[in-house]
């Protein structure tokens, strides 16, 4: 708890780019234009600390952004899909089946082939495209979906008689496991027939192709990634049976599972998702139970994220109609970081409506945060060519441009040619990234 | 359970090296030298399982692993120490050490350096070497420890002022963070003070000095390395005051925290622990919940050992007296794997005592397995130079050399110039690992 109470303001509507923020910098006018010491280094965070208003107002701005999106989770209700827009030409989509269904899909897909070779016709696969010139970045779902374009995957053709036999061999694998109903990586399929997948690539390549062939996730043919993830804070939910509550996972937190589909019954009390880029950031909140004082879930991926990760953030955001707040570097990094949990990876296009989680708000650390927070110059660091470029390039993608507010802090990332991690904010004393920064950025709605 | 019974055979002793096993390789005499289709795999992967006794009698055969090492969990009971041993020379060695003594040992370094400024002398710290030339492998304790030597790091000489200034910074920040308890990552400790230090490896550097300075562990400085392993199985901890009942963690396991002193009270009813090298075998065996069927823990750092996992690992065998089964890839990096979380790294040889767990038994995958086991010639994988390289420079490595049986096991893989991951065996289906190959090999008590 704050132990002052700061005089009464009254609450600012959610800051845009054109308002006043109901704040003064406090100490701009002191500080000096190079060579801040420690010192006043010291006094700059002790100032930001004193415009922290007590926690019960900033659990109300918490409340009104909770209610605003629980309400109206999404722009569009009833998440849009492809079929609710009239595209000129038909696009294709995935979506997460029961074993059993797919299961039936197999059968039906082998005892068509059986009835061709019968026939007299040989067999062979129709395989949707899942190249560039096949993708399609639809705005009003904000993410690449897949055009419908398909081939022809021949058993009697020299040139496809290989993927064709691939093909049917991943399809029999997918069969046992989704009978069994266990789980495995693509590195386990991939052993399953060295001799005939040769590499894994080719495994791999397939595994996607059949996903799409079927219509369902990759999740959904049991084939899983590996975890990596965490997840601390106000979530309760059953991993395989067993009810996990993520209060009581001590500072380590609950690894997230590799198979989502293991994962039912989440309940929270939170009020939003805090999305970490690392887990240094992760530890110091989980340590200082930052989601007991502010009600929250607190989720990390260590860097960049896992599909596991991915698929977990979305479900918690669908069910729990949570918004979603992210703290990542303040660099072109971060903000790709971003991009793949909002609009998904381009070589899994096919599945970007199970994987993706629209309407991630950028919390911090954001390259105007830098001056704004006094950030010592010692602790930014020189973008090189290399971040200067993937910078320029984010500007051109649409998910950045779409959002005036990330274009200008994007712009002046690449203009000042600094970046800065998210410990820098350490260089204030090691909690105050938990004490001061996030309480002052929610108490000012300081998201975009 | 295993369905069928099997007759009766007496129990071998603990198979070594000269004895014949109490088996016949099933289908030796069926195998093809070349190309074995997968129908012949799948035989003998059948032939195995025949081989299987009932649960019963491999539970048997756990029980009395668990008694022995139970009774005497180190070939030398109450783990020899250095003062155990009349070595020529005095060695250094660090301990766990609380916040309180960590705090005072900082104060009376600052107090005697500020007496000796008083008196005229100006101050200097002595700090212990860490190089090379002061490491020294003691057989008697099977790890490296450092020899006394110490240089004196004085601010009144141009050539160490800098050095005796970060080491005072450093020294002042581990005292805030034992003070307040709190934990950082070495990342938060290089960003308060990024002027002074200029880049992390200059604080990460003088982080170790003041460990061996102050004779504590870097752990009990409250810096903690990132977490990365994972835990599942018959095991209870405190995870910072929270019950964690890791049989009902799913099949995503609970990650190992970073801190290990907020660790305490395990209980378990385990028989052993089972250390995995890769993730994908862990899921494997979470997901079968091995850990009902024979009861272990189940605990991995996903690849390279990191510092957590190390400890964790060390704390779970020293306070529960399980004997430790090591699953590793059949390469020369898993061995590598395998010397660290036994022998340490050299770069942290002063907590060598700390960090390490000796007497870890290597289950599988060996070299022999990959014949013994029939493992496909296309599921083998050729070593690199650079395999064969490191495969050669462990032979020369004293925890191998003091392991004839690893030594022989070694020459194999070099000689042969074969290696293989654990999910080979996935050839065999995506079970057998679980099903047939580790209940197998625990039944012929088959480690080294």
């Amino acid at each position: 708890m704050a132990s002052e109470k700061k005089k009464k303001r009254p609450r600012s509507e959610p800051t845009s780019d054109s308002e006043e923020p109901d704040w003064d910098p406090p100490s701009r006018s002191k500080s000096r234009p190079s060579n801040p010491s420690s010192s006043s280094s010291s006094n700059k965070a002790l100032s930001f600390k004193k415009l922290l208003k007590p926690d019960s107002a900033i659990l109300d701005t918490l409340k009104k952004l909770y209610d605003s999106h629980h309400q109206n989770p999404n722009p569009n209700p009833n998440p849009t899909s492809l079929s609710d827009l009239s595209l000129p030409f038909p696009c294709r989509e995935v979506s997460d089946l029961p074993p059993s269904s797919v299961e039936r899909a197999i059968e039906s897909t082998i005892l068509a082939a059986a009835s061709s070779i019968l026939s007299g016709a040989g067999f062979s696969f129709s395989v949707p495209g899942r190249g560039p010139s096949n993708q399609l970045y639809v705005p009003e779902l904000d993410r690449i979906v897949l055009k419908d374009k398909s081939s022809s995957r021949s058993f009697s053709s020299l040139s496809t008689v290989r993927k064709a036999a691939v093909t049917a061999r991943i399809l029999s694998l997918i069969h046992q496991l989704c009978l069994k109903n266990i789980h495995v990586t693509k590195r386990d399929l991939f052993y399953t027939d060295v001799k005939l997948f040769g590499d894994q690539s080719q495994s791999d390549t397939v595994l996607d192709d059949v996903s799409c062939m079927l219509g369902c996730t990759r999740s959904s043919l049991n084939v899983v990634a590996s975890e990596k993830g965490v997840v601390v804070g106000r979530l309760v939910f059953s991993d395989d049976g067993d009810r996990i509550d993520c209060t009581k996972m001590g500072v380590g937190g609950k690894a997230i599972p590799p198979n989502i589909d293991r994962v039912s019954d989440l309940e929270s009390d939170a009020l939003f998702i805090l999305l970490v880029e690392k887990d240094a950031a992760f530890m110091r909140l989980a340590e200082d139970r930052f989601y007991n004082r502010f009600p929250c879930i607190i989720v990390t991926a260590k860097g960049q994220p896992d599909v596991a990760t991915r698929l977990f953030l979305r479900k918690m955001k669908t069910e729990l109609r949570l918004p979603v707040l992210a703290l990542v570097d303040s660099d072109p990094y971060g903000l790709k970081i971003l991009s793949v949990y909002m609009c998904g990876s381009k070589n899994m296009s096919y599945d970007s409506s199970n994987l993706t989680t629209p309407d991630i708000k950028w919390l911090g650390i954001r390259p105007s945060d830098l001056d704004k927070y006094h950030i010592p110059e010692q602790c930014r660091l020189a973008m090189t060519e290399q971040d200067i470029k993937t910078g320029r390039d984010l500007l051109e993608e649409d998910f950045v441009k779409k959002n005036p507010g990330w274009v200008e802090e994007l712009g002046l990332m690449v203009k000042t040619k600094q970046k800065a991690e998210i410990q820098a904010l350490s260089s204030f004393g090691f909690q105050y990234l938990s004490e001061v920064y996030l309480p002052l950025k929610i108490q000012q709605q300081d998201w975009l």
